[in-house]
């Protein structure tokens, strides 16, 4: 990397670098958010046999062709059939079986009149109206066809998919987990929050911000904190590399020299196990920024800013779409729109600015906050939307039209 | 009660019910996506200390006040500090000091100026231009000064949130916790996925489907699978309102009378534990619902049918709704649109139909799916909306716009 990168060639060489994760069989809760890796097909029909769709009465729709209210059919009750019931019932002409819904369709009849048409009789229902053949029965396969792909690989798991693989029988699929990531944070200032502090200290906020970013986007995050040693740093990192699908890391990479520890432990003699860039990116907050391979699995790492509104930012804008290149998707973007500006912003020449604002809930208006700053978590914390002023522009007006994307 | 009730009226009353959880002190990863049940107040400033927004020379401002491109101005460096260090420096006039970003101001300095700006020296270094005092200075307090309100009692805690509290040394807060809730499919036709079927059993795929929704919904899940015994399903229930903020079931509230399980067990003599009322929806899918107060703890409960896509819509218009209520939080509802519908759709007369659909990515149309029944999980899997048909609209043609709810 060398030079200034505009955001998207950056964001395309980090995911052109990424590989997507290897499937592995995974249980159906396991499957939750994965991706499936191969068609999942239908071993069987859905229903995979054929069912009432109403509690009522199977019956020879013959039987009661001629029924009405003034003269309606009286037939005994054989049987009864609750869901769930495996015997092999038949419906001898004439007579009727009680049958509830979703239960397994008697031989012989070939219709259901729901029960709130009838009299409920136990020993014998009275019919006051006929139904045509096939009324409130679920055939075979009126779901899915045995052979039909249920779904395609590459589909995302949701609570829908998952039921239509459970229905269809899949205890488990062969699918591309959500990944895994460790998130690092760098710095002797770091202290635990809720530990005391000197002057000179802060306490971490970026690992558990982080973490709790991946986990939102359908990430696994373990959290991790290291000191300015880079030797440290870089065992470190290659112990999680081993363990984790993507590594981040924030702090580290900016002009301090010897003091950037992150670059100092990447690009140092002892690093053959890491091909590392480091370099800037045209936006503001987050310019300096990081890729790389790490270990012998060359496991994607992303090394972010230090500040933490910067670390925010980059993580939305590279590390979100690298969890869903990890899994063969094509990034989601955040949600984007045109919103009226509730004031002026302005922002640095040649960068693209992404500012914190507040988007009102019709989605018309945006309203740059107060503390622009790339250490001002207050503002950031108010935030459900970021304002994107492109590099070009260095000022714009309250009630020009601005491109917001919306935070999740 | 009694009669059919609007989707409005219905939703309201099971929220009128429902009382927010307890609060607890939260840790700062298990408080993601709580809300917090008090202010959360800032007992120091943020930053707690000058320090510098730079990698550079931390100065007096009156020193290099002459320098220029042509006259450039050296001083002997110091000392150097980087992040993390607590001593006490100070800087004598005609001299700076090496400082890193984050790090603590020395003494005497009032600006640092940029390394990009200087010859980066160790040992002296040379400046071209001068500084304003204050000059890439972050103030203490200059994020969020001391007793500021950092989030309201309310706020919702996403990774941002959680950075600023953080940052704040805040190491856990009183919040409420996502919800826990019980998942509970009923029916002796149930069997496991991945298990051998014989004809009258089907493969469970409701608690797979309402546990991913309800995780996808930012709750905590278990799923529980129980027969067609009232007292056992009483049992269970009774049991798992100890140990859960809601409880959902899905299936036995129909009108198959001894064979409703959840209906006979939540209605007989032995449920003083129980408040319940069962009643129906002017929905489809979803038209018997039940809802209710369960237990000692009085948890509530809400009883969907079973049909898996009448499970799923009923989850989405009740039970996403309630896990923001047990939150204390207004619900949000599903974001809604206008699309232009690209084939025809019919509805019931007085009921509002839930039709699944493809939304296009630009949202301009939405196309009704083939298989609209509600065991009809094929079509569910493919949907990514729901398009909603009012209650006294029996017909649209191809081209009206209708409602649509976008599914997450």
């Amino acid at each position: 990397m060398t030079g200034i990168d505009p955001v998207e060639a950056y964001l395309a060489r980090v995911l052109a670098a990424i590989r997507p994760v290897e499937p592995v069989k995974l249980g159906l809760e396991a499957a939750e958010g994965a991706v499936l890796a191969a068609d999942a097909v239908a071993a069987t029909p859905l229903p995979s046999f054929d069912n009432s769709s109403m509690d009522g009465y199977a019956v020879h729709a013959a039987d009661v062709e001629a029924a009405t209210a003034e003269a309606p059919v009286t037939l005994p009750v054989a049987d009864q059939i609750p869901a769930g019931d495996t015997r092999a019932v038949t419906v001898a002409p004439g007579t009727c079986v009680r049958i509830m819904t979703g239960a397994l369709m008697p031989g012989g009849a070939d219709a259901v009149i729901p029960v709130e048409w009838t009299d409920g009789g136990a020993a014998e229902a009275r019919f006051s109206r006929p139904v045509a053949k096939g009324f409130s029965i679920r055939r075979t396969g009126d779901d899915v066809t045995a052979g039909t792909t249920l779904l395609p690989a590459g589909a995302r798991l949701g609570p829908a998919q998952i039921a239509l693989l459970a229905a269809s029988g899949h205890g488990s699929v062969l699918a591309r987990p959500v990944p895994r990531v460790a998130v690092i944070a760098t710095g002797n200032e770091l202290s635990e929050p809720g530990s005391p502090l000197v002057p000179g200290r802060i306490w971490d906020s970026n690992t558990y911000m982080l973490a709790a970013a991946v986990r939102q986007a359908g990430g696994v995050a373990t959290r991790h904190r290291t000191g300015d040693d880079p030797q440290k740093v870089l065992a470190l990192l290659e112990e999680l590399a081993a363990l984790a699908d993507l590594l981040i890391t924030s702090g580290g990479v900016s002009m301090g020299g010897e003091h950037d520890v992150v670059k100092a432990a990447l690009s140092g003699s002892g690093t053959t196990l890491a091909e590392m860039s480091f370099g800037k990116v045209a936006m503001q907050p987050g310019m300096p920024q990081g890729f790389g391979l790490v270990g012998r699995g060359r496991t994607p790492l992303l090394t972010l800013p230090g500040n933490p509104v910067s670390a925010f930012v980059s993580f939305f804008l590279f590390g979100r779409p690298a969890l869903d290149a990890l899994q063969g998707l094509t990034p989601r973007p955040l949600p984007s729109l045109r919103a009226q500006l509730a004031a002026p912003v302005r922002s640095p020449n040649g960068k693209r600015s992404y500012l914190r604002g507040v988007l009102a809930p019709d989605g018309a208006t945006v309203t740059p906050l107060t503390g622009q700053g790339s250490h001002q978590l207050g503002a950031l914390a108010q935030a459900n939307a970021l304002i994107v002023i492109p590099e070009q522009v260095t000022a714009m007006a309250a009630g020009e039209a601005a491109d917001v994307l919306s935070l999740p």
